[in-house]
C-alpha cells in the first residue's frame, strides 16, 4: 500500500484486535509445539465461476499498522484490565493469556511472536497464539475484494474502448473512466483509505469535480457554462440527475450533442466536442456494462462517458462476496506428532479447507498451491513471502504502490480466468484427509 | 460514544477527509454571508414503512476524533501540496481554498470554522466551507444504521422472551441474547469500533466464547464436556454447524435435551438444564425472527437460544439502508438576501429535501422538525444541540455511554413506530417552495 497516507487506529492495544473468543483459544487448544493457520478466498467476485481471478491487496497495511508494533508491559497490564471486565455470558471472568504476552514482551523485544507468510505460524510456548491475529488479518477480505471489483470494472471499460474509441484500450482516457464516489458511503475513514487505494490500483483519480450543481434545468444552463469553461480550453462534464442510469446517460449525451456537436471517429462512433457525461448514481459492475453497450448502440464512443461508483465500489461488498475464511491447517503436538488439519463441515463436505502448511508457485501462469512439505516449491519460487517473523523481517521491503500497480497490470491479463490451482500432491493430500476424517478433522 | 476505546485515523489532514469536489465548492457557490446544510435519514431500516424509528448514534466520534482538531500552517501546506498533485480529469490543477484555511488557522485558533448542531452552518468569509465536512459527517449513517438494526433485533428478542420465558422481558438473559460476531467481516478496525459500540447500546457483550471447536461429532463429545463444565457450576453453549439456521438450532436443542434433560417453566416451555445453543451463521433480522418462532413452536423457551450476528450486523448495511443524505438548505447572499433551499429532483419530486434552517422539538413524544425561524422552538427545547461551534463548545459535555444507553431504553418504547414528524409550519414552507421551484431550487 502507498506509504503517503499511512494511518492507523491509535490507542487500541493489539489484544483487543481479535474476537474475544480467540483470547480463550489457549485454553481450548491441545498442547502443541507448533500451530499453523491460513486464509483463503473460496470464490471469485460475486461467486463468478467463469472469471475467478482475484487481486490480492492490503496485507501490508495490517502488518505495518497493527501487527508490527512493539508491546510494552504497560500494554499488557491495560489489556489484562480490559479482559477482566469483558465477561462472556458463560464465564464469570474472561480468560486472557497474560503470561504469554509478558513473555514475548520480555523475550521477543515486544513483538508479537508469530510468522506471517500467507499462513500464520506460531511455535513452542506461543503455539496457542496462532489464531490470535486471525480476526485482524481476515480483514484483508476488504481491500482484496474492492481491488478485484475495480479491476473487473476496468475490464468493462477496456472492452468498450476497444470497440468504439479511436485508440482502443491504449486511449489515455481509460484510467480515469471510473471515479471513486464512495467516501461518504464508507463506514469509517480507515475503510475509505483501504478501499480507496484498492481502487487506485486500476484507475487514476479518486473522486472528481462534479457538475451535479448544474444538473437540473440542463439545456438552458449548458451553453453559458460551456462557453465559460471551453473558452479556457477546458472540458465540461455533465452529471445527469437521478433516475434510470442508462436512460440518464443517453439523455445527457443527446442534449450535449445538440449544444456542442460531435465529431465521428475512425471507428464510426460520435465524440462530443469539449463535453462529456459522468454518471454517478446507480453504478455497479452490472449497470456499467449495460450502459457501455447502450452508449455504443446509440452511436457514441466510449470517450464520452465517465462513471462514478460510490457504495457499489466501497461498501456494497462483504466477506461473503468472495467467501474469505481463515482456518487452522497444521499442528505439531507436544509429543512431536505432526498432523495436517482439514475442516470439512458435515452439512457441506464440499466446503473443505486446505490441509497442511502451504506454498504457492506459478505453474503455466497459474499461482498453484502445493503442500510446503512436498519439496516441490523452493523458497525463491514460493509466492508466499515471509512479511513478518516475530518482528519485522531483515532485508524484506514492501513493493511500492506503483510497482504493485504495474504488477497487477501485467499479471491480470496473463492469468487464466479459471484454472485448477491445486497441485496434484495437494489434491492427493485432500483425498487422504477425507478418507481419514472423523478422527482428525478439527474445526478451526 | 464510550471514551474508553477512543481512536482515530492519525496522520490524515482534515483537508483530505472530504470528497475532492467538495474542495472546489468555494469556486462554485455564489458569494454568500452564510450557508447552512443538514443531514437526514429518509427512511426507516430497510425502507420499513411500519416502524420508521431510528437510533441516532455516532456524531460524537466524528466531532471528537476529526472535526475538533486544531490545524497548523504546516497542515495547510501539506494539504496544499496534496491538492496540487490531485488532478481531476477536467482540471490541470486542483483547486483548494488555501487562503481560507490559513485564515482560520490565524484567526480562529486553528479550529475549522463551522457550527454543527444537526445542521452545519458556515458564515462570512467561511460560508463556502459549509459543505466541506459533509462527506465526513455523512458517515454517521453507519453507526446510526447499526444501532437501529441492533435495537430492532432486541425487539425480536423481547417478543420471544415475553411469550416463552418465565420472567418475560425482565429476564436478565435478555441483554446477552445477540452477540456481535462481526469483527472479521468489517472492512477496518475503525469500523468495528463504530459498529461494535452501536450494538452495545442495546446488548451487553460483544462477541462471546464459542463452542464451535466442539460442534462436529456433537452428541458423542457432549457428555464429557458437559460433565467438566457443569461440574464447575458452568453452562455449556453449543454452536451448531453451518446449514439452514432454523434447522440447525432445532437439531442442537433436541440433542441437548436428550443429554441434559429439561425443566418446564411457568409458561409451559422447556428450559434445558445447564446448556444452551448459540447460532452464529446465517443470522440477520429476518432469520432471527423466524428462528424464535420455530423454537417456541417446538416447545422450547427463549432462554435456550443465543444469536451471533456477523456481517449481517456490521457490514451488510449501506448508506441506502436508511437513505441518508446531506443537502444545502439555507443561504444568505452577499447582499443580505436570505433564501431557503429545497432540492426536488425533476425525476422524482417526492425526494425533496427540507428547506431552511431547522429545529427539532418533541411533540406528543415525536421528535418533530420545525423551521428554526418560526419561533416555535426555544433554545432549551431544541433537540439539535450545538456540539461544535468554530471550536469546542464551552460548557457542553457529551453524555457518557451509559446515559446514551438508558436514553435509548426509555425513548425507544415510547416513540411511535411511525408519525408525521414535520410541523405544520415546515409543511407550509415546503408547499411554498414547491410552488416557487424553478428559480430557487439548487442541487446541493
Amino acid at each position: 500500500m502507498a506509504g503517503a497516507m499511512g494511518a492507523c487506529v491509535g490507542g487500541l492495544p493489539i489484544s483487543v484486535l481479535t474476537d474475544s473468543y480467540k483470547a480463550t483459544h489457549y485454553l481450548q487448544y491441545p498442547k502443541a509445539q507448533k500451530m499453523v493457520c491460513y486464509g483463503e478466498f473460496r470464490a471469485g467476485y460475486n461467486k463468478d465461476k467463469v472469471d475467478t481471478r482475484i487481486v490480492s491487496y492490503g496485507l501490508r497495511y495490517f502488518i505495518e499498522q497493527y501487527v508490527s508494533k512493539r508491546w510494552t508491559l504497560e500494554d499488557v497490564e491495560r489489556a489484562d484490565a480490559f479482559y477482566r471486565t469483558h465477561m462472556a455470558p458463560a464465564y464469570s471472568a474472561f480468560p486472557f493469556p497474560k503470561a504469554l504476552f509478558e513473555k514475548f514482551v520480555r523475550e521477543n523485544d515486544g513483538y508479537f511472536p508469530v510468522k506471517v507468510e500467507g499462513c500464520i505460524t506460531a511455535e513452542d510456548d506461543y503455539a496457542p497464539m496462532c489464531t490470535f491475529l486471525e480476526t485482524l488479518l481476515t480483514m484483508i477480505w476488504y481491500p482484496t475484494t474492492v481491488a478485484t471489483l475495480s479491476r473487473r470494472a476496468r475490464d468493462i471499460v477496456e472492452a468498450t474502448f476497444a470497440r468504439s474509441s479511436d485508440q482502443g484500450k491504449a486511449s489515455p482516457l481509460m484510467s480515469s473512466r471510473l471515479q471513486d464516489f464512495g467516501f461518504r458511503g464508507c463506514t469509517s475513514v480507515e475503510q475509505s483509505i483501504l478501499g480507496g487505494t484498492a481502487h487506485l490500483l486500476s484507475f487514476t483519480g479518486s473522486d472528481t469535480m462534479s457538475a451535479a450543481y448544474f444538473a437540473q434545468a440542463l439545456s438552458k444552463v449548458l451553453p453559458a457554462i460551456s462557453g465559460k469553461k471551453v473558452g479556457k480550453g477546458g472540458y465540461l462534464v455533465l452529471r445527469p440527475d437521478s433516475g434510470d442510469p442508462t436512460e440518464a446517460v443517453l439523455m445527457a449525451l443527446e442534449a450535449a450533442e445538440k449544444v456542442f456537436g460531435c465529431t465521428t471517429n475512425t471507428r464510426g462512433f460520435k465524440v462530443i466536442n469539449g463535453c462529456g457525461v459522468i454518471q454517478g448514481d446507480g453504478i455497479n459492475i452490472q449497470s456499467m456494462e449495460k450502459i457501455t453497450l447502450a452508449v455504443e448502440q446509440a452511436g457514441f464512443a466510449a470517450d464520452n462517458v465517465t462513471y462514478g461508483m460510490g457504495g457499489g465500489l466501497l461498501q456494497k461488498v462483504n466477506r461473503d462476496t468472495m467467501s474469505f475464511a481463515t482456518k487452522l491447517n497444521h499442528v505439531v503436538y507436544a509429543d512431536g506428532t505432526a498432523i495436517d488439519i482439514m475442516k470439512q463441515p458435515l452439512t457441506d463436505p464440499s466446503k473443505y479447507s486446505l490441509p497442511g502448511v502451504l506454498a504457492v508457485k506459478r505453474v503455466n501462469g497459474v499461482p498453484t498451491v502445493f503442500p510446503a512439505d512436498s519439496g516441490e516449491v523452493s523458497a525463491e519460487d514460493n509466492l508466499l513471502k515471509v512479511v513478518y517473523d516475530r518482528g519485522p523481517v531483515a532485508g524484506f521491503t514492501w513493493d511500492d504502490f506503483d510497482t504493485v500497480k504495474s504488477r497487477l497490470r501485467s499479471e491480470w491479463e496473463v492469468t487464466p480466468l479459471r484454472a485448477d490451482n491445486l497441485s496434484p500432491s495437494l489434491q492427493a493430500k485432500i483425498v487422504e484427509q477425507t478418507r481419514l476424517r472423523g478422527s482428525k478433522v478439527i474445526d478451526g
